[in-house]
């Protein structure tokens, strides 16, 4: 029997990877009178629902969704966090 | 004094709100071979420090930002996440 899974996964630049867009965030912030906001660097968020037998499963296919498609693992890490929906 | 902080916000399209990247990328997953994925949802991620003279300051400082300049509040909802740099 399969279950249901919420799953959130963040797609990251990786550190050294310049990130264009969160330096124009960062530029453009104290003009608007914010101060003091460093290292700003600009990802993706994913949310989705995934059926999968177990909670181990999932984890593979999302790592594996990530691996060949939602994620360039040349310049991007992921974080994946999975709870069981009720 | 003023102290550093870790921030994650995570900038989501509102329920109701057309995805109409997610629903690519959901349309595109059984192609590759990835079944059982549903509802998927595409935001942003942003990380950065900011200084503030506390943590309830430093909140305040970033929902600030997030209304103003990093989500649309229109079609846009945020997830704010806040810990002391050590």
């Amino acid at each position: 029997m399969s279950r249901a899974f919420h799953v959130a996964v963040e797609v990251r630049l990786r550190e050294g990877i310049a990130d264009p867009q969160g330096l124009t965030i960062e530029r453009a912030l104290p003009a608007l009178g914010f101060n003091g906001v460093s290292g700003v660097r600009v990802g993706k968020s994913l949310r989705f629902m995934v059926e999968a037998v177990g909670e181990a499963e999932a984890r593979r296919q999302v790592e594996a969704m990530c691996d060949r498609f939602l994620a360039n693992p040349v310049i991007e890490d992921v974080g994946i966090s999975l709870r069981p929906a009720t």
